[in-house]
């Protein structure tokens, strides 16, 4: 049990990450723009790290916790845009700044999170962490660039220090636009749910795992990079069919849609690290998965139609 | 002839580089810490690329400039501490802040260094760009990090990147530890110089030809890493017996110390890129630049004993 600074607390991973700290019994310490749901066990603390004063506060913060572990979350996530945004260099610099106050502050683990795409996606086998990597996106070279700099500072200032590799992400509050709520948001509102034909073959986790995972990634003594994913494959139609199964309303149309240019035919996971190194297996099977996100949407629309 | 913004341009490779952007006719604006010597087509800037209220300040500079070129030589280089350093992770930070605020202003090319030490060390054949990289010290990971991020960066953007790698330079204003002035200075006060048995093979590149080479990548159109080094081979010892042989002072001890554990036995650049496609060669051989260094450090002991 140890005393914890999660930034991003109130995000699609950060807040299932948070809930996943509480319940191991660690004292928590939320940071985010915005105070959170009130939680036993959690403190929240309001800062924008992006902001040009939030160096000195951070620091007094930091100073006066003197938290043992940090999980890092917070970063620019704007569906459709993130790809290519330069707030993810924003996010290069008060990333670094924030290990910066960690490590000075005397932290002794840090846990910040790169994604798949850092991964060179010009490979079908699933990636393991010591996969070539050629990020082809601002996204991925400025998490992938991140790393570097991160691991090699905690390296030089005696901070353990470990990388979760996010992989395809579905759960509650999934923006619009993703893959999962492209298609349970039409069925629901029994409009069609066009798609490609749904070869690609992908790694997806519903984000309590994910939360799950960083959590006990946070708890191990394991560093370096490690792939937080299902280590399961799944056609994208495969993904589509179950949810239409489970959804009375709207047409699945597969197919209605061309495959985009350079579409990698498989981007996924060995995620044997996670499972032995780190100890931690999905708790969710992609049915009880679906299941529960489509609940969730069900109830967000009721709730908006009232 | 451009308007140019130069970092660091008071330093050991900024003023001589600042001096071959002079001779190349652009407009130089040139930003340090302190104003260095008025010259003429050099603009002085005060400014500290670290400290917290820089960023307001350099948006002011370079919308008000708004300069074509950018060359950012500014870094921690504290001879002996700079390996280990986490002021590395601060110039990171600094440095992705500035060429953010570079392209936001309009910028069109952006040049900046890294160093030998993004190389894989345990590989005795020269360098090209694409050798693979694996940087053992934090210097090396931060310079390493930063290039991955800001050419990643500026492709987004529309701006060009080069990456200039620095090897092993001498000249004027050497830090007194560094390997020629660690010969030239015992030797000029009659003292024993003493060194390794010397057999290291090196890269070295005297800072007037670093600082030309700098100048040229800057007006060429090459984008991607180069490596800014003479392509020549030096074995340590010999560079040391061609010191001792222009000092009729002190005496070379060579193998009168141990090699360090791990010291690589080669490390050396293939400079191709920056001869044939930059279009550059250097202007001074071996004995011109050492006669020239110690030239200047015969004068500065003077000035000291006067």
């Amino acid at each position: 049990m140890s005393r914890v600074l999660l930034t991003g607390a109130s995000g699609f991973v950060g807040a299932p990450t948070l809930d996943a700290l509480v319940r191991a019994g660690h004292e928590v310490h939320a940071l985010a723009r915005e105070p959170g749901r009130p939680l036993d066990g959690v403190s929240w603390h309001v800062a924008d790290l992006l902001d040009p004063d939030a160096g000195s506060l951070l620091r007094e913060l930091l100073d006066d916790l003197a938290p043992e572990l940090l999980v890092h979350l917070a970063w620019y996530a704007e569906h459709g845009k993130f790809w290519a945004a330069t707030e993810n260099v924003r996010w290069v610099e008060a990333s670094l700044a924030l290990l910066r106050a960690f490590t000075a502050a005397g932290g002794r683990r840090a846990v910040m999170v790169g994604t798949c795409a850092e991964y060179d996606w010009s490979r079908s086998e699933p990636f393991d962490e010591q996969a070539p990597l050629r990020p082809a996106t601002l996204y991925g070279a400025a998490k992938h660039g991140l790393h570097t700099v991160a691991a090699a500072l905690c390296h030089q200032v005696g901070v353990e220090f470990a990388w979760g590799r996010l992989f395809f992400l579905y759960g509650p509050f999934e923006a619009p636009g993703r893959f999962v709520s492209s298609i349970v948001l039409p069925l629901l509102r029994d409009e069609p749910a066009t798609m490609t034909a749904g070869t690609q073959r992908r790694d997806f986790l519903h984000t309590v795992d994910a939360g799950g995972a960083l959590a006990a990634l946070a708890a191990s003594d394991v560093v370096g990079p490690v792939n937080i994913a299902s280590g399961e494959v799944l056609e994208l139609r495969d993904l589509a069919q179950r949810i239409a199964a489970r959804i009375d309303t709207g047409q699945l149309r597969l197919g209605a849609r061309p495959m985009p240019e350079g579409e990698p035919p498989a981007l996924l996971a060995d995620a044997r690290r996670l499972h032995e190194e780190v100890g931690w297996r999905p708790s969710l099977d992609i049915d009880e998965g679906l299941d529960q996100a489509i609940d969730w949407w069900r109830m967000r629309l009721a709730a908006e139609s009232e």
